[in-house]
């Protein structure tokens, strides 16, 4: 097994999700909480987003109609896949039961930073294609509210006031700075933490809640020690977080930056190629003979196409289950549960495409000025 | 002696300025270049600016009716002295005679990062009111921008623009960053390059014109450095370079941060606050008694009220060559120079402060928004 390295800029190995909760001091989401949200997206209720820190305080006053918000921001990148969703469609779900703000910043200014190559002009078109994804993912309008780093007018303000409170040094623990690393990234930290804070910035003090990758929450943490300084002044952010989506090829985390086009699916793929990418790179769980099969049950624990099944296309819990029964039975051999998937991907990405098409259209009512 | 310390964050001991020119690696201004310019005002004419950078081509484009301008900014501080009349006087008389655009950046994210105990809201406060000091030098509205760094909504995006071209290192050494420092002040030399670069972001390239004090030079160079780099492509801007205004009892430079209050003379002193400043504090280059001076004769080239005079209050050349022979023979005595210094003064305040009262008036026009 190899070694397991996670931090906000590399994840790699294997995760034990458990071990991980303890190494960065976050709480196991318990049953019984998940249980009391009722009806929510999967990703929440079957525990993909399994630890916590404050998100009880946070249901709470949701749920006693005081107000709350959720923030979810996205480093925009050339193409969005099926990993970029996770946090989109927990806020999304949050926000229908709770009906709350959703505040998502776009940090193309950190993607401008980081990344090398990246000019400016692509950093700002990223943004803009990128924002037209996540309208067609369905937010409320009226509740919902998208900037990008570069536009908003108030950022470098904001930002300013709480980078007075973070040291290079610090910085440099959390994001992995490094001498020859940009002054632009120096700074991020600070427009992140405001990003974090953002709601109560606009709003005032009250609960938020960020959905995160399990990596990031030490993007959280330096936020959390921050907020309540008293030249700031706000609540604590509270956070769930996720395990990641795998590639298709089983490896952690779906990810553009370590993966080949190949490993991963874009929301803006076709049926054909949602098809062959499924269907020729797909991690199964299968047995390797059509007969071992039948005999001995495929895995569907390690199977990928089930695994995004679970995760994000196949909502009812029972018919999941008739699945993941059969498949483990041997009744459902893997070309056939990779149909299946394939079917549910690919219904999700027609409608996805079809309301991107009206995004822009949109862009107005979500764009904060 | 004191071992001289020149960088743009300290200022200490005596000051050799031909030296120091060789050390920043400038070009003094020869005597043809100033007599070419003509009337000016006696800070360029008298070369207390004495080191330049191109100048002689900005001074070339601006006679030949081509576009220039002029940038100088100002780091608010809670009230404005003598010293920091300088670059503005200078801009003032330059965009006179060459009827050229004036931006003033005013950065109060610099002094909030840097002033451990300046709050935010001070930063602002002292932001707003140092412009209604520099609307009052009598600018032309039409011809003069200022923006201040939290509000004008374009400071993150264009000084991101040049953070990507700046590594830690770089500005660690520039700015003496130290791993404590927040990392607001790591990006901050990133908005500095963009301030001096401001005319061009807005007016597309051409020849700009930086007056400064000589320490300010590594920001002009960092910022040469970097202005012709493919991702920002315009043109290296100029400066003209001073000596610095000294303080009341005569160390090297009039500054907030290192004299007590009684060796400064603000903008908003008093006639009868200036009277005691000069009488008391004034360090004189006359003799110790009466009869010596009569005898023997006063050193203007020491003496503070006459360097006073002669940078900033006496514009008539004539004028402050006789006050010069006069005490130099010991036919005027220090009381006699520091009346005719404090008359000068005053009279300068007088009509600040007068104009001062419309500068609020005037703040539209002058404010890029």
């Amino acid at each position: 097994m190899k070694k397991e390295v996670i931090t906000p800029w590399e994840i790699s190995g294997e995760i034990n999700y458990s071990k991980l909760k303890e190494q960065f001091g976050t709480q196991l989401i318990p049953e019984n909480l998940r249980k009391k949200i009722g009806d929510i997206h999967p990703l929440i209720r079957r525990g993909i987003y399994f630890s916590h820190r404050n998100f009880d305080s946070w249901l709470k006053d949701a749920e006693s109609g005081k107000k709350v918000s959720i923030l979810t921001g996205r480093g925009p990148s050339e193409k969005m896949h099926l990993g970029h969703l996770m946090p989109f469609l927990a806020a999304k779900s949050l926000q229908e039961k709770y009906n709350c703000n959703v505040y998502i910043p776009i940090s193309e200014d950190e993607k401008f930073f980081v990344k090398k190559s990246l000019s400016f002009d692509k950093a700002k078109e990223f943004a803009d294609e990128n924002i037209l994804d996540l309208i067609a993912l369905g937010f409320k309008p009226s509740k919902t509210f998208i900037i990008k780093d570069f536009s908003y007018p108030k950022v470098y303000e904001y930002s300013s006031k709480i980078a007075k409170l973070i040291t290079y040094s610090e910085a440099k623990a959390v994001f992995g700075l490094k001498p020859e690393s940009n002054v632009g990234w120096s700074f991020y930290p600070a427009v992140q933490a405001f990003h974090i804070l953002m709601p109560q910035f606009i709003e005032g003090p009250h609960k938020t809640l960020v959905p995160v990758g399990i990596d990031q929450d030490p993007f959280i943490r330096l936020t959390r020690d921050i907020s309540e300084h008293s030249t700031i002044n706000l609540n604590k952010p509270c956070a769930i977080h996720s395990k990641f989506l795998p590639s298709l090829k089983g490896s952690t985390k779906m990810s553009s930056s370590d993966e080949s086009e190949a490993n991963l699916i874009y929301l803006s793929d076709s049926p054909s190629e949602v098809k062959r990418k499924i269907n020729k790179y797909a991690f199964s769980g299968g047995r390797d003979t059509l007969e071992e099969h039948r005999k001995k049950g495929g895995n569907p624990d390690v199977d990928i196409p089930f695994q995004y099944l679970k995760m994000l296309f196949e909502p009812d819990d029972k018919k999941l289950e008739e699945i993941y029964n059969k498949y483990k039975s041997g009744e459902l051999l893997s070309g056939e549960l990779k149909k299946i998937t394939i079917g549910k991907i690919n219904s999700f990405l027609k409608e996805h495409q079809m309301k991107r098409k009206s995004s822009k259209k949109q862009l107005k009512k979500f764009m904060l000025s």
